[in-house]
């Protein structure tokens, strides 16, 4: 039953003025991005050809634990941060649990998810140093949509590849980017060398984010005054998302409580790196009680059973050498309809702080995160995406534990975004034909041991 | 481009405790709704068997101008009431005007319009006097969601007759209802006599909202502890809407201006009558110089062109004879993508204060509300439902006069809802396969001789 609620909510001036950069604190420090010719570390100056300068420093810094947040980003975060924390009564009382279940909200932003909260720093940073165009790729199109409303914020053309299949068979997203005023093409395209190459060996080639983020790294290199921006996996854009877990931590505070474990969705990182690095924080340098842990798909589980070691970001291996836990980068994971999850490798912070033991992770079923996600409409009201919803189930079990043990706990999650234009995959597990594609032991060892072969 | 905002938030304690009921105010009342068989008005007593006592109380009640709203429908409403005023600079902007441009945003509920507003209510008093089952008609689906919503909050059953094409056409919303717990019927279906008797004559028939509210109201004619509930048109449905202008009167306060201009798109008059009426008040009990504007499509104008006469509220003539502007109960207006906007009549409130002169009417044409949907997305990063454009036009059209005379005007509208279901109208809008349907003299003679016909 959907039951009234109690929110908590800031006002304006409670937006974080800085972006937590954990990296400054971090004992063992994220290892280095290599350049695979050199096997050397990334310099700044290598990345300025692809990013915005302040961006590239961004994505090195390891001292400053503070940056601030430029006071025109604030402002437009102001369109709708701060966003409400929940206390999730209804689910508690369907639950029938002692833990007290809170939510971050960040379904509330124009385009419905947290990917805005970085999409606007891009954005801004781009502009800010005489970038005109912009270039990204997206595969069911969370963040080309954010991109797409903050490129119109800062007057960027914006040209967005969208994986082909994704293209045609999501295009209430595309429409959504187009009505932003983005450029979206179908990936592989003819628009590059690099999709001209593809398209001619194989005309049907339905695209994948790997061939995506050639084209846009393409576009980006090959056009004046343009950018490539993303939206996980690099530490700047987890830099960006911490604005979530510093209003949650406020937030926690009017409720009276402190978390005793933080929960978010993982598939690179950007949501779960947002909602969880601000309470790390106090893990780290005052050792305080609390557990972090990360929600990966069955499918696609990197952080559960992947290996931590150096791996290109995209499938076709043309990006630097990141250290990532990694399924390998020529995995490919089964179509789950959380396709923001579907990625092989975790960001190089939180793939650190994994092997340090400061996050856990959990691995959900396909189905499992429908029924959380079906009880969570049903007593919250809110129909999540499906991505969120495998931090839903993961709460659940938390939740279902302390009912076990008999003891209050508080769980924090992050809502990372609504699921109104998923509507197709509730469709599809309320007819009953969903199934969970678990990754077996056998394609693990396979992709794992072509992994070995390719970097040495 | 999309500009950073000022919104105006009140906190829960503002949420209105009493709705407004215009009709104790105004000083011609609203003629008697009439039992079509003897002409005589219909009592409270005879609305009985299809709704609760005290939404039949509140529909006939034309004495008490403040309703209060009980303590669990406020609490509800707390979820995601008040909903934001914001101050539109981008698009004041965008226009170049010297009109400063309000909208009350409605879009934020739950379930993406303000049709919740009267859902929790409608649910509620069902619940408080022992129903346990409660059907309804959807076309598009925004009431129909709305009103699963409302019924999972205050466990009721609920079946919604949803018009066939739209079953099949509008996959989204009926997913949306389902994720909520409610059955979902195509109209015509097998389930009622009404359906049957169609289905035979006709076993290819798309469906008709005429046809779906002759189902809704059979089945709950049939069902023990079953009431029928509706989204518009009827006057406990615009008492409940008024929270929106409620609230949007103390925000206009703390920004400091009172509206020149009242905006809300037309449909039946929920949206309408709710931002409308608190400031209408005023007008009729202070003589406040204040324009309230309907904006209607084009393809379906009743308050503009249609005449103000007795007629039955659905299509098949089986519910009682309601004073309305109307283009003819027969009418059967062009497949516009604002689906809300469809119906051929206006309730009886809103039309005896159309006759005496307190509400405009402006008709807009369908490919202007994409324009004006467009340059909104584009400069308050919103995408408004197509119902909503229909206001958005007409707010821009008084934006322009204002540039025009040179002269400052403040100007209110509704945001009714968002357009993320509604993305394949604005695909097709951007590939320019869109038209205007504009009725046409001919048309609107030949249905409203029907009606004199049938009327007597």
């Amino acid at each position: 039953m959907i039951m009234s609620t109690k929110k908590f909510l800031l006002e304006e001036k409670d937006i974080p003025t800085a972006w937590y950069n954990i990296a400054a604190d971090m004992k063992n420090k994220p290892r280095p991005i290599l350049n695979p010719a050199t096997k050397q570390p990334i310099s700044e100056e290598d990345l300025y050809p692809l990013f915005a300068k302040s961006l590239a420093h961004q994505e090195l810094n390891q001292s400053d634990p503070w940056i601030e947040i430029p006071e025109e980003v604030r402002d437009l975060y102001k369109i709708w941060r701060p966003t409400p924390l929940v206390r999730a009564y209804g689910l508690e009382k369907a639950l029938d649990t002692p833990a007290h279940i809170y939510f971050k909200n960040e379904s509330v932003s124009p385009v419905g998810s947290h990917k805005l909260n970085s999409a606007i720093a891009q954005a801004y940073f781009c502009k800010k140093e005489g970038v005109t165009n912009i270039t990204t790729e997206t595969g069911a199109g969370q963040w080309g949509a954010a991109l797409s409303y903050a490129a119109k914020a800062f007057g960027l053309e914006l040209a967005v590849y969208m994986v082909k299949i994704s293209y045609h068979q999501k295009p209430y997203r595309r429409s959504i980017m187009q009505t932003f005023g983005a450029q979206v093409i179908a990936s592989p395209s003819m628009s590059t060398k690099a999709g001209r190459k593809i398209l001619t060996d194989n005309p049907n080639y339905q695209g994948s984010l790997g061939t995506a983020i050639s084209e846009a790294v393409e576009l980006a290199l090959q056009t004046p005054n343009c950018k490539y921006t993303l939206g996980s996996v690099l530490s700047h854009v987890m830099l960006h998302q911490t604005v979530i877990g510093l209003e949650a931590e406020k937030q926690m505070e009017m409720a009276g409580e402190y978390p005793d474990v933080v929960i978010g969705c993982f598939g690179g990182g950007s949501n779960f790196s947002g909602i969880s690095f601000p309470f790390l924080r106090h893990k780290i340098l005052e050792g305080k009680e609390i557990r972090v842990v990360a929600a990966e798909p069955s499918s696609c589980p990197k952080l559960t059973r992947g290996h931590f070691q150096y791996d290109f970001g995209d499938e076709a291996g043309y990006t630097p050498l990141i250290p990532m836990y990694t399924l390998g980068h020529s995995f490919s994971p089964a179509h789950i309809h959380a396709g923001g999850l579907r990625y092989h490798g975790a960001g190089s912070i939180v793939s650190q702080l994994r092997t340090d033991g400061y996050v856990e992770a959990v691995d959900i079923k396909q189905l499992d995160t429908f029924e959380a996600a079906i009880l969570f409409s049903q007593t919250e009201g809110i129909i999540p995406a499906p991505e969120s919803s495998h931090a839903i189930a993961a709460a659940i079990q938390e939740a279902k534990m302390a009912k076990l043990e008999g003891k209050q706990r508080t769980i924090l999650f992050n809502l990372s975004g609504h699921g109104l234009i998923d509507m197709t995959a509730y469709d599809q597990y309320l007819e009953g034909d969903l199934t969970n594609y678990d990754l077996t032991d056998q394609e693990l060892s396979k992709s794992l041991d072509e992994l070995e072969q390719i970097i040495k």
